[in-house]
């Protein structure tokens, strides 16, 4: 196998809880050698979610293929290691909020200082400059300031919030994007330089034809709940053991999919003779293919469906989905034994290389388990190492275990 | 101004709709040559969403910083055409259900035959391989197979799609970054290869902790709204004027939050003492706390939560949004005059780079407008490529006015 694609990156980082790690975590996962620099008790979500055998099961699907080392930044001590640590660095990530870097001592001017060819990578809650640039970041907030939350849910809800962390990833994926770009641009001559992804406006990207449709018109969305708001038939519907949700594109799909059905007939009803006329008619329509599917059970008519070329699939709860055959051919629910803790699972690789594929290369680290070797391979001597340790400057990293 | 991450890259972009073209249009942002390839007629977004003087926005906001050349691949001679093309390119991007590419002549050994360095990039449904690789790809029915619907909504809703179509766009953005790491690894000694992204395993990467915990106990997180289900106080509050979003996350933000509305004694309330025992009192919690914001507006506590350290927003609409004075700060909303339709209007770049800003080089393309530079570019002679127009094979590009 050939190398990875980040193969011979080195990272420094900084950061905790759930974009940046997300952020680190992709690099690492795309080959980099990744040391995650741990406050001394360990980033707290080492204490959330699911925990089996001492590992939160969230963080180890958050900081695989990573190494941690504990290091007191509060001290002058603790900064000096990271100063060494950066010299030989590529990449450094954080998401502190704007300005903490700085308070530091890690001013742009030190950073440079310590390494000219440093990439810093900063992922944070609305931007590091304007008017929110000093609140603290949230995703709930995020998706609330964005108008995403406006744009999900029905008319009955409201504004509803997405379960996961969607503002948290979604800043986190443009981040690694972002230092990934930085570092080829770098690797060609560009400049070293700071990158900067922000979850407010990060997902604001990501609202597709709802913004353009928003900015040519003057108006919002009207929250649509699962019926398309300019596309009938499409939804969910009836089959004879539960839901399936299909979604014609074109009309000729819609011809597809009524064909199917034994409904082609429909199509020169004045009521669903175009799409016009059939979101008019919305209800009526509905309840003709409700009544033809319900002679067939959703696998006969998913497989059906998509064979004729309407796309078609069932609502999966998580564990469905989790357990699904596409989902096991897709290498997507990793399963690892750990040297500490019995075995996790976690989701996988949605980037497929066809020579380079990513693999766990090793599991989550154990808080400082690398601070030893690290600061080894950086040059400091048994007795330095020691010395950090005794005066709690370096965390001595011992397996948690429950 | 320095050169742009991805100057001198050369893309040739087979891609329509949407997961591809974001794709292809990050790319281009990031300083790539993108030559977007479309088929007589053009890409159906052409067509879709809010039209005016001629350009859809949706278009405009998905194709920035494009080429077009109107191809038609259906003839043995566009063929020939684009294989000249991807001759001297880094990247092809597509967007085609697995096994199209090659039908069009277009195998995995041809393509290598055309150009061993050329990194082939796919986005498409489900993977390339598996049970459903078959299948067409359509947003909704990713949102229904990976589980994120059936986590998003209310026990009210049941599962729920997101309005943005979610996962073409996480999807886009994770083909994106895996076609700069590929090139970034081919241009550090490692091999051209394929690199894909499906939208129903990008999407199951996202769900963070409610995948984790899922795999950890094998049961299905409960839909929770705008309750976060494992902390209190947590959600949407009544402010004199409106709703406010708030989200401590930690004990110590709570405390900070209670702290600002007066009621910090009710930390040593037995009711109220621990998360725990604040998640069964979480009704009566909340009126207190309501019954407390009432003597603000919206504004005044939002200025004054944030400003003490707790997450706090107010709940905007797309428009509202798009508004926002940190949205400006962040130049997330950008005006372009083009030059046959007027103004347009378009989310800005998320990420964003000290040194080497992205910009609006060039507005979308108008069908067809680069063909004959393109094919000048690439060694056709005038008479050549009269001829291919006068086939039918290349399209002339006119630009499209209402």
């Amino acid at each position: 196998m050939s190398a990875l694609p980040l193969s011979g990156v080195r990272v420094i980082d900084l950061t905790r809880i759930l974009s940046g790690p997300f952020c680190s975590m992709i690099l690492a996962d795309l080959g980099a050698d990744v040391i995650k620099i741990e406050a001394p008790g360990g980033d707290h979500v080492r204490k959330q979610g699911e925990i089996r055998r001492g590992l939160s099961w969230y963080f180890a699907g958050f900081n695989r293929n990573k190494k941690s080392v504990e290091l007191n930044l509060r001290s002058a001590e603790g900064v000096q290691v990271l100063e060494r640590l950066l010299a030989d660095a590529d990449i450094l990530t954080e998401n502190f909020r704007p300005g903490v870097l700085g308070e530091m001592g890690l001013t742009e001017a030190r950073l440079k200082e310590i390494n000219p060819k440093l990439i810093v990578v900063s992922v944070n809650g609305y931007g590091s400059t304007g008017p929110y640039a000093d609140r603290p970041a949230f995703d709930f907030i995020a998706q609330a300031m964005s108008g995403f939350m406006a744009t999900n849910g029905t008319s009955e809800t409201g504004p509803l919030r997405s379960a996961p962390p969607i503002t948290d990833l979604v800043a986190g994926l443009y981040a690694a994007l972002g230092a990934v770009a930085a570092l080829r641009g770098r690797e060609n001559g560009g400049p070293a330089q700071r990158v900067e992804a922000s979850m407010m406006m990060s997902m604001m990207s990501m609202l597709a034809y709802l913004s353009s449709n928003a900015l040519a018109t003057g108006e919002d969305p009207v929250p649509s709940g699962n019926n398309h708001p300019i596309a009938s038939p499409y939804g969910l519907f009836r089959a004879s053991d539960g839901d399936i949700a299909v979604a014609p594109s074109t009309e000729v799909i819609v011809r597809k999919f009524l064909r199917e059905l034994g409904l082609e007939q429909l199509l020169s009803d004045p009521r669903f003779e175009s799409n016009a006329v059939r979101l008019q008619h919305r209800a009526e329509l509905n309840a003709l293919i409700n009544e033809a599917l319900a002679h067939g059970t959703q696998d006969e008519w998913i497989a059906r469906l998509n064979k004729a070329g309407v796309p078609s699939g069932r609502v999966q709860s998580l564990t469905e989905a989790l357990a699904d055959p596409q989902v096991a051919d897709q290498e997507m629910v990793l399963t690892e034994q750990t040297p500490h803790h019995g075995e996790v699972r976690m989701t996988g690789f949605p980037i497929k290389f066809s020579e380079t594929p990513l693999a766990l290369r090793h599991p989550a680290p154990e808080l400082g388990g690398n601070g030893r070797d690290v600061l080894r391979a950086a040059g400091y001597d048994e007795a330095e190492i020691e010395a950090l340790i005794a005066q709690g400057v370096l965390g001595a990293g011992s397996p948690q275990t429950a």
